[in-house]
């Protein structure tokens, strides 16, 4: 058992750090990758996950690429290696191309330096990022919690968009530690995040963590607590959200939604703006959910009465299921959307307003 | 194993015969109880669930209490024995005491065979109760499948209020199961509904058994599969309807009616008129809503790689949970209910209209 590292990621004394998201909430073990290979096998089983701390993890295995290739043709070959461990991660790709550009600009001789600066970079890019979102959105929580004195807030979220899904502190969950080290009283209600659980296993264990108060509830109970006056906010990140605010998030964000704009409360998603798809306008129609195998729903893991890890199948053998892995929330239920450089309606205008070099690039598909 | 009964309680040989819900879905097991502390035993702890299968065993339990006692007070020691099992279940003290009445108009010396008559009249009324709402729900699906005619009428439903919950067919799978056997082709979306999974457990074993189509989601899903046009119709049973229809059932009810809802999708509860409460108006200010212990979302039963049925903890040990089991859904989401003298709005004049017999009782509370 290690102690609870403060980033997911970072490079020390030759190799590359993670802590083992697999093992999660059971186990804190931080291991070392000293191998190109092993990075990748770690990003491929899902060691690390999330957009923000995958590719960090990307831009640290550079740093091992780079003192492993021995000419450019080894270099271009070790960065084909990471980038097809999750193809469709799209801050992996980023992460491996901005290193080898890097290089190129600098030249082979110069290729460990310079890529270890790049990895910090990237790193350090994603902490400040989620920095400025902790920092806007603490402004928004904080004049809520001048609205109703005397009682922590409410909050709640949905699946992993914290600490554990970028390099510290996480986009839904930066305000959250913010307030929460600000002194401002949070409690959060977590959302268990049926099939994989993420909620249950990393929201929940990562709060806890840090001491914020937390409790986590079933994903049916959201709406309930609301129609009860025990929420003040929801709080979610984003898989991807288009030009026009329409939001692809884990499976279940709509419903909370729904219940949200149901019973007056503000819904907000918080997102570095590298989650925005410019190419994209109307979200139900052009962005694609995946969907993941039956087993994920069929099959459940946790520790058994010893305390070892085991998994159980709870659906009946004659049984299938469906596993749609994202929903989309149409921008109308959506309050705002907390981003680095600020909060912004969900909508096209607000949206380019807040990121006007965008303009050209949504013109043109 | 056994072979699969039609009913979920009867009466055979001397012994009140159950299918034992505990096992399921992993194990069909019918079980012969001999004595009123059988039965009492199997009541309380859980052997047998949901309204309708508990009043027909707490009437056949009064058969073998009328045989095991010798005198009146005899007798109605054993019917306090039976209605403590489970003291909130309406159900249960009523078909106890209705089987009291019926053997004191009868004289001591007739118990056997009035019990025996009234027990019988008890299970009969619930399959003739369930029968009825199959019928009238029947009307609905083929009208709505003559609007969608070539493929089969998806329809979604929450928790258990199936045939296991009821002596035969169940109130929300009644119109299900008619429209199976009238060749109307269905295909039923489970939801898992956690935290106790009666959809995945119970819902879905019974919907395989009767080779009904269905497939198993998160309760997640629902809106998601609204949205992408996937659903024709919402099902659901109901613990408590107020006489305005509001309608306290299984949490997570009301977010998919408030799905529904968004995307123009009929809304149906289907409930015998034993569970209108005619004292309560307003659900969200009358229903008490239970909450149960944290343990039934901490942990979770399934059946181990062996084969073996076996429990794990699914939440960090440093996370607490809340576990309301019910929540309330406004009679304005709600599209209509289906009850065995026929369908209505979820209105109070409309409900009024079709049980004008309780008029006096909701205006004199």
């Amino acid at each position: 058992m290690s102690a609870i590292p403060r980033r997911t990621v970072w490079f020390e004394a030759g190799s590359v750090r993670i802590l083992d998201q697999r093992q999660l909430p059971w186990k804190v073990e931080v291991v070392g990758l000293a191998t190109v290979a092993e990075v990748a096998a770690a990003i491929r089983d899902m060691a690390v996950r999330g957009a923000g701390c995958i590719g960090a993890t990307a831009g640290y295995g550079m740093v091992l690429a780079a003192r492993e290739a021995r000419d450019w043709a080894e270099l271009e070959a070790l960065a084909v290696v990471l980038k097809s461990t999750r193809p469709t991660a799209v801050n992996l790709a980023w992460a491996v191309d901005r290193q080898l550009v890097a290089i190129r600009a600098a030249g082979f001789g110069d290729r460990a330096e310079v890529a270890q600066a790049t990895a910090e970079a990237i790193a350090d890019e994603d902490v400040a990022a989620c920095a400025a979102i902790g920092r806007h959105g603490l402004e928004l929580l904080g004049a809520l919690a001048a609205r109703n004195p005397g009682r922590p807030l409410n909050l709640l979220t949905h699946c992993n968009a914290g600490w554990l899904a970028f390099v510290d502190i996480g986009s839904a969950t930066a305000p959250i530690y913010a307030a929460h080290e600000a002194g401002l009283p949070v409690h959060v209600w977590v959302d268990e995040t049926r099939p994989r659980n993420q909620g249950a296993r990393l929201t929940a264990w990562e709060l806890g963590a840090r001491g914020v108060p937390h409790t986590v509830i079933a994903d049916n109970t959201g709406g309930h607590l609301m129609q009860r006056g025990l929420v003040d906010l929801v709080i979610t990140g984003a898989d991807r959200v288009t030009r026009a605010g329409d939001v692809a998030n884990k499976i279940g964000t709509y419903l909370k939604a729904l219940a949200a704009r149901d019973n007056g409360l503000p819904f907000y998603v918080a997102l570095p703006s590298s989650t925005f798809d410019w190419s994209v306008e109307d979200g139900l129609a052009g962005i694609p959910i995946e969907e993941r195998g039956p087993d994920e729903l069929a099959w459940i893991e946790g520790l058994d009465e010893k305390g070892v890890s085991s998994r159980v199948r709870i659906l009946p053998q004659t049984s299938g299921a469906r596993n749609d892995a994202f929903d989309v929330t149409p921008a109308r239920l959506v309050t705002g959307l907390i981003c680095e450089r600020g909060v912004c309606a969900a909508d096209a205008a607000a949206i380019h307003a807040l990121f006007p070099e965008k303009r050209l690039a949504a013109a043109t598909d």
